[in-house]
């Protein structure tokens, strides 16, 4: 059976009734596991990470979406991480066993009910962008609520469903599809940050790397050497052990080694298989064989 | 919380309705997931998987076996599988969050409700073996069902729980504690049965390698190469990599690679700590970050 994860952004961190109200909606239908809930004050603003089926995640996500909609009031919002809508941003990620083409199924659904049932103006984001230059939700959410009623009113920023007017209540949500990230970093030992420059030009996409890899060079002033600090944005394409050997061989060339590395954050356990078929060339090994 | 696993073994593979009675008893009560079940006709056996919050799973596993205990006549059963009772195998094993300990204490009240509620003999094995020489399967199942009366009669072989007479119509159970297994096989590219034997002799406990391996070398005839297959009895003590790695540097020394390696059935997915920490260096990494 397919599953489909839902990671849901509200702007509304400080009130625990409110989001108690917002969070229970989930669970008001079809059953689907919440993985994770996340408030935070000065951000004002709460992530709920959820899963299931991909229809129960559909459903949830409305009733979610509805409720948060009913309840938050954007004229009044203040918090430190931007935002543009009450429901800010909502991915669906494939975990297992679903399409990209399945979830942006479910992505446009849940698109079409804000637009059309709640009232609310929505940009496609990421897999369910329409547009190239609206792919990222910094270029979207860009002027955030503040500046939301001017941008709508430019033809590029046209929203894909609900309303081309501003609402005033409830500003504009993003929603789309992207597939889970891997959050990987690798330790250097070397304290020259011009050598983890080197190699995060070596292997991000933005200069010539690897397609679904973004990097960036950062020192760790406590240990006295340098990370390269990866987003792996599609596993499956760009998988990890591929990025870690490209990595320890471009160090080679500087007498570099790598110290360790750092899986950081959730992690898919599909995207160990490549991992465990690389190293130990279990080329026939299925992930169903796992239990837990 | 704690994931226990029971895989218990009944001496009867072809009464559909008995088995299903069977199964249903597994049900009547806090849940527990069943993850296989396997009857096979010429075993005249059916195999039982589930796993639980240990307590769940104990009371599973009573219920089950009072209904099979019920049900089953040893007197009247025949199977090529060796077998010496109705509920012939109960290992409990420690998935995830549960000490050998604490699984010994399930084992050990699962035993007594046998012996004392059933009225049947029971024989602890392996971590849950009082004595060395009972330690083993093999060793306390020898003369099977037909041979129980009389080796019930010699001083070493009464019974841990239960009645010291023989039970004519139930036998007896093996019940006790033991770590996953994990079944890896080495594919070398050679079809020198001599080097996969020297490997052999190389990685198993008994000829002097590692503690948790059992290993045995065979020919692949379709593929014209050999293979060092193996059961790694304790992935923790004796971890996959490790034994992957000496197997790499053994056969070097002949000028021989590794072709390839399988992964055999179910593999706890804890196995793949160390695997994960070896190749990929991420020794902070903790198995809650995965996701599924």
């Amino acid at each position: 059976m397919g599953v489909l994860l839902a990671e849901v952004n509200i702007s509304e961190g400080k009130n625990m009734e409110l989001i108690e109200a917002v969070k229970a909606s989930i669970f008001a239908g079809e059953p689907v596991e919440l993985m994770d809930m996340n408030s935070n004050e000065d951000h004002n603003r709460t992530v709920f990470t959820y899963k299931g089926a991909p229809e129960a995640v559909l459903e949830a996500t409305k009733r979610l979406a509805a409720k948060a909609i009913e309840l938050i009031d954007m004229r009044t919002h203040k918090g430190s991480h931007p935002r543009m809508g009450a429901v800010d941003v909502v991915p669906f990620i494939p975990v297992k066993d679903v399409s990209i083409e399945e979830a942006l199924v479910i992505a446009r659904k849940f698109g079409a009910y804000l637009g059309n049932e709640l009232g609310v103006p929505v940009y496609y984001y990421e897999e369910a962008a329409e547009q190239e230059y609206r792919k990222t939700l910094p270029k979207i959410r860009k002027g955030e609520y503040e500046g939301l009623e001017e941008k709508m009113q430019l033809p590029e920023w046209k929203p894909d469903e609900g309303p081309e007017s501003f609402n005033a209540k409830s500003g504009a949500t993003v929603t789309g599809v992207r597939f889970p990230l891997v959050a990987f970093n690798v330790n250097l030992d070397t304290d020259d940050l011009s050598i983890a420059k080197k190699i995060v030009k070596a292997v991000r996409a933005a200069t010539g790397g690897y397609q679904c890899v973004r990097a960036i060079a950062l020192p760790l002033i406590d240990r006295g050497i340098v990370q390269v600090s990866m987003n792996l944005i599609n596993y499956e394409k760009t998988p990890i052990h591929r990025v870690f050997e490209t990595i320890k061989s471009e160090a080679s060339q500087y007498g570099v080694l790598v110290k360790d590395c750092e899986l950081v954050g959730p992690v898919p356990v599909y995207a160990l298989e490549s991992v465990l078929k690389f190293y130990l060339r279990v080329h026939e090994f299925s992930m169903d064989q796992l239990y837990y």
